[in-house]
């Protein structure tokens, strides 16, 4: 297999695939990550045209690892060098990557994949193989997507000690821009309107600093992430913009904040007994799938080993 | 001195106070809780009228730490026994309690404070000595304020271990409304709205969790916190709607969050570089004395040891 970007998260694919024994190669655009892996025992280059041709020779699963900025170029190259090799990626926001890759003409070999992990710190020597150890890895089940790249991408996932969830591309962010780019804004916001009160600083300690500490992530991270989802944030923000706005009148006009303090409550309640369950019944290939999948997943289903295809039953 | 409810607070109070060498006697409203507290040793009883007496005669410094809703009543039978004691409170909502105070007659006598930490759970038995250890503790610098009672106030805080913080109680609640409540109110929206996303759930994790711990919260305290708080929670609400109503149409018409990112991001930068210092040289009782303080307070100064009175000078 063949691993694009050697950063946090494609430096940490390219260990834990190696360490689960698979052959792995790799390219990364600056000498300094490719120099680090190939100091670290790994084999990385800095010519993407020759790993492009070495990835299609050998029909390797690609792994898209660079920022979501670099991905049409990259996917240009590929489509040039490597049309037909099964296709994944990593990126936080999957629509847009779906996009890009139809407008590469790349999507009938392309499954989308989204590791739920991370650390502060990025490039080659932030990464490590125990990096997805037990994490969410989102890989796609869109209509379009080939049983044979599916279980492919799931058993890389499964060999970097990820759990998969199943999920659909558009479901994936709406589910991401309410758990992760709405509180990425609500603590800059935050942030700002403490910053506007005289004592506030001096009094905030550690709910403050929690309810803000993502306000600290590099603004370009958040903009890259933000804004690469907005046609799923905008819905999102307009609907905890009417919440706010609906307690604000309950508050003024008759002190009580009654309406949203019991439904937040009753919702945190049932998110901490969300019930987590392990797929292990869908065949993949089978008629309905994909549709089976996506269900399971949003139903709270997670596979923790390879599923059966119709392949292996036959 | 005398404890008026011996809840988490109170109850820590009375054995932190213990603790230094002070003279404490408690009243609780329940038998569960004053029995609790005399099985450990300590002078509790569930006479308010004897208690009171005691006080009057002795003339405590009585610490009123019952909830908001039961301190009118209580304010009323101090009124009626002991209205020349010196009187402080535990509340997490300052102006609220003051008007009560000035109500009930009370105001030359008293100084507001609040210990700005806290657990969980409640009752005696959540209760012990060390729960103020290093914790702010603001005590109130209004304009009213005795000299001799706020050195009293300030140094039951310093025996129990905490910092004090002066502040008004205007500036208190605006920044408790700005780092306290209304992140209340926006984990509560959160939770709603990531809840009625499919998937949100099944990929929820450490971010989101953090992002809407504080909705785990039981609602009643919810409410009594920032319902208490209506005159400073609304216009910190109305300011947080209007930055995410901004970053939303940013975001729809321009596909950019830069401006709410970049502020966002200074904003919580100046807040972990905050400047902390010792407040040592204000002379209590001097002229300008609350409003040096008041401006201390506001700067990020802390109290650790007892200031200069002007008695002590002279």
């Amino acid at each position: 297999m063949c691993v694009l970007g050697l950063g946090l998260i494609g430096g940490s694919i390219m260990r834990a695939a190696a360490g689960a024994g698979r052959e792995v190669f790799g390219y990364n655009r600056s000498v300094e990550g490719a120099r680090g892996a190939r100091s670290d025992g790994f084999d990385a280059s800095t010519d993407l045209n020759e790993t492009l041709a070495r990835a299609a020779v050998s029909d390797a699963l690609i792994v898209l690892a660079v920022p979501m900025p670099a991905l049409p170029n990259m996917l240009a190259h590929i489509g040039e060098s490597a049309p037909d090799c099964p296709l994944t990626d990593v990126t936080s926001v999957k629509q847009a990557v779906l996009d890009e890759v139809v407008a590469a003409g790349l999507l009938p070999r392309f499954v989308g994949g989204h590791p739920m992990t991370g650390t502060a710190h990025s490039g080659w020597t932030a990464g490590h193989g125990g990096l997805f150890n037990r994490a969410p890895w989102v890989v796609s089940v869109d209509d379009h997507v080939d049983p044979h790249v599916w279980s492919m991408v799931t058993e890389l996932a499964l060999d970097c000690g990820a759990v998969v969830v199943p999920a659909k591309s558009d479901e994936h962010d709406a589910a991401a821009a309410a758990i992760s780019h709405l509180p990425h804004l609500l603590a800059e916001a935050l942030a700002i309107t403490a910053a506007e009160v005289p004592l506030a600083f001096a009094l905030a300690a550690g709910s403050f600093r929690d309810a803000t500490r993502v306000a600290g992530t590099a603004p370009d991270l958040v903009r890259a992430m933000c804004e690469a989802n907005t046609s799923q944030l905008t819905p999102a923000t307009d609907r905890i913009i009417e919440l706010l706005g609906r307690a604000r009148e309950s508050l003024a006009h008759n002190g009580s904040v009654a309406d949203l303090v019991d439904e937040g409550h009753a919702a945190r309640t049932r998110y901490e007994s969300f019930p987590r369950s392990d797929i292990v019944t869908v065949v993949v290939g089978a008629d309905g799938w994909r549709q089976q999948l996506a269900a399971a997943g949003r139903a709270g289903g997670v596979i923790r080993s390879a599923l059966p295809t119709l392949d292996s039953q036959r």
